[in-house]
């Protein structure tokens, strides 16, 4: 035999070994996207999330119910085991519904505004706050007016999500910092209070919430978001009358810390069982609405593929770990909590996924990796590409499984299409009925498909 | 000089002019997308033709309310001419509201069903048609079953869509048949009637309607759709009580057909005025909701290519037409209208392009062409992946359309994402609420986006 042969040989050996691996991987693949849509469970288990337990902010009865709920659910989806991590939680509570007012030149000429408290925002005093408002683009917006125009002052922030970004996760992005800096910015130049635009690219009468920050050494001042309809009628209004005043009241209030818990399910690997595959969401939300895509979606996504498996009997070479993170909208202690107690008991992890972008038609996972590994994802793109599902490219992962990229553990996210998200994201409108049942299922199957790929080949 | 040397300038000189062109289309591209998402006017178009119109069936008055409309939002769009041509078109009106009852064992075992006439249909005898009813999967469950079985009842066919098809309009594409062809086929075996599982992959309430085949050979019995739960239901009480009857009304007719228009909008090239790229939908729709999704989306969008290409300045090296055909749900009679006066007036079309599968995010373009030009298309795929059109190997072109085929016009189809499509196909709830205006809005610039292409770089 020459070597020529030899090699030839050696290269097709090769060559069909990994043709074949391929095939096994593209009929498991098919089996659990033909499971997820066929006898999918997700679609009734987040209604049962959202229309029978409802909103879950952290520290309320009704996170601890999903909890208990999580809990049980992951044992009848076929969990080897189920365990509760506790953590200590924020507890911010909305309080009375707020009243945010444009006073005009006389007593006749006052108008109600849909708003609402941003998250973790200080209340107002009783009687409210009262004074003049003036509008800015964004914190640039701000600092270019100067500290006498502001102090005093209620301060209207104005930034409009940007249309042309075809991601809106993108233009969410950039008009968001207004909402998370905007108070404290505000504040050291002496405002009273801030009302910000709502982060959305509809024009609606929903205020969008949300978090918002506050360090100690700065003065906290109220914040609160108000709908796009309302933002524009009130720029529309101040360009009228320069002399327009503000009323804002709001009851809203952190008490001490609750005590809380994430929810871990496992199905034990058969080769590696000492090695995890994380796949979560969080199980926290809003007040305002029921948090369906955000993040009810993620929640039973991440449930399903356990169940998927146990269906199909895959059994897997490593343990995969459905995680229902607590507490990821207003301190992320959840979060923390997970990689804390990995790194405490040493929990050699390979991967962990989430799912916290709305249970929307997947399009591709991004990732936070090395070089290496995203070289190694992006080889499994024709393997997707029959489901729709061909973004490998775009860096990021979660906030949730952000505290593990400390520990070098390769981080990545589903990405669905972005476009209806923030329809409905922190408003009373992010209910079941906008969740679409396929839409949600093909991100329980893409999820299952790409664990099932990293469980088999690994990522390094 | 060399030769080496020269021809490596050759080939750098291409690779540059290449790069250069790639860049301006894609700058041109990136503006096309910005102006639709910025200042897109096919959403409140939509609107328009959606809630002020209203549904427009083949020869109703809203048809023709809608060609003018159309026509007058061509101009306004800047179209250089806009023109009609007349078609004679049929016009079936359902009448009354139909009757579909479940009859059991007593007067008082008697259960209303969500039925409507499939369109197309015959009437029932004024008193109504009440019979056995039997229930097949399909029509080979149909031929199964025999002739003895059948003859003198009413057929009850219950092929569900498969949910295990990503793409749902191949899960349509399977089922459909028996709502086409199932009338035709129970009447050569003595049937009186049929009732027809709706074609969803949804569990719900409505009917969801469509048209039905006749031949002159075979004796026409009525055709009816059920809805998913009422064909479940249906299916379960036949299982317990297989000497059911139904009683089935309904007072539809086909008047004489009606005379209607395609209207067409153009904005004239500059180099090849004589050479026309097609973009368009059908503006006829069905009768229950207010075809939003089916196909006003396609019309608004058509529209909406004029509207951009004027907006930029962009002046086409060929003819650009949108049209808006008319009579695609029952009888295609637009469509055939403009391929004969196409060919009689020896028209030479570059290509025909087609948005008739809803106003959902786009995911690629399906075409009907020769390999090479297939394989030209696939070249721009870089182009249109940083907006998330990806998929262009699909074979398929629309129905309005498929007359240009055979003049050997290469035909090609807008492919937005399909999950949601059947929840709304035909029924009820195609209505304007069900759109979202960035979704809608990215397939205008996708569509404005190839059209740049093709004028620029032909197909060829």
């Amino acid at each position: 035999m020459n070597k020529l042969k030899t090699s030839l040989i050696a290269a097709l050996t090769v060559f069909s070994a990994t043709a074949s691996l391929a095939q096994t991987d593209s009929a498991m693949i098919k089996k659990i996207y033909a499971e997820a849509l066929t006898n999918g469970k997700s679609y009734s288990n987040l209604e049962y999330l959202c229309n029978t337990i409802g909103p879950r902010l952290s520290g309320s009865p009704q996170a601890q119910q999903a909890v208990e709920w999580v809990f049980k659910v992951m044992k009848e989806a076929g969990a080897d085991t189920v365990f509760l991590q506790e953590c200590m939680v924020p507890h911010w509570v909305r309080g009375a519904k707020e009243v945010g007012k444009a006073i005009g030149s006389g007593p006749s000429d006052v108008r109600e505004l849909p708003i609402c408290a941003l998250g973790g925002s200080v209340p107002t005093p009783e009687e409210g706050i009262t004074a003049n408002i003036v509008e800015v683009i964004g914190i640039k917006g701000l600092a270019a007016l100067g500290k006498e125009k502001i102090k005093g002052k209620i301060v209207f922030y104005n930034e409009p999500m940007d249309p042309s970004f075809i991601e809106t996760f993108n233009a969410y992005g950039k008009a968001v910092q207004q909402r998370w800096a905007g108070a404290m910015e505000a504040s050291k130049m002496g405002a009273l209070a801030v009302v910000v635009r709502s982060c959305t690219l509809t024009q609606d009468d929903y205020p969008h919430t949300g978090v918002m920050g506050y360090v100690d050494s700065i003065s906290k001042i109220p914040g609160c978001c108000i709908s796009t309809n309302g933002a524009n009628w009130l720029s529309s209004q101040l360009k009228k009358n320069k002399d327009l005043k503000f009323f804002l009241k709001m009851s809203c209030n952190t008490l001490p810390d609750a005590k809380s818990y994430n929810v871990v399910g496992e199905i034990r690997g058969t080769e590696r069982p000492k090695e995890y595959v994380v796949v979560g969401g969080h199980l926290d939300s809003w007040d305002l609405g029921t948090g369906a895509h955000d993040d009810g979606a993620g929640i039973v996504q991440s449930i399903e593929v356990l169940r998927i498996y146990k269906a199909l009997g895959i059994k897997p070479k490593c343990t995969i770990r459905a995680v229902a993170f607590m507490n990821e909208e207003n301190g992320g202690r959840g979060g923390k909590k997970y990689a804390e107690l990995a790194k405490k008991n040493n929990e050699k992890h390979i991967a962990a996924i989430e799912s916290d972008a709305g249970g929307f038609t997947p399009r591709g996972f991004s990732s936070d990796v090395t070089p290496a590994v995203k070289t190694k994802i992006k080889s499994w793109r024709p393997l997707f590409e029959p489901y729709g599902v061909y973004e490998f490219d775009r860096d990021g992962s979660g906030s949730d499984i952000n505290p593990l990229k400390e520990q070098n553990v390769p981080c990545l996210e589903l990405r669905p299409d972005s476009q209806r998200y923030f329809v409905h994201h922190h408003t009373a409108i992010d209910k079941f009925e906008y969740v679409n049942k396929r839409e949600l299922e093909l991100g329980d199957a893409a999820l299952g498909a790409l664990i099932w790929m990293i469980t088999q080949h690994g990522l390094q």
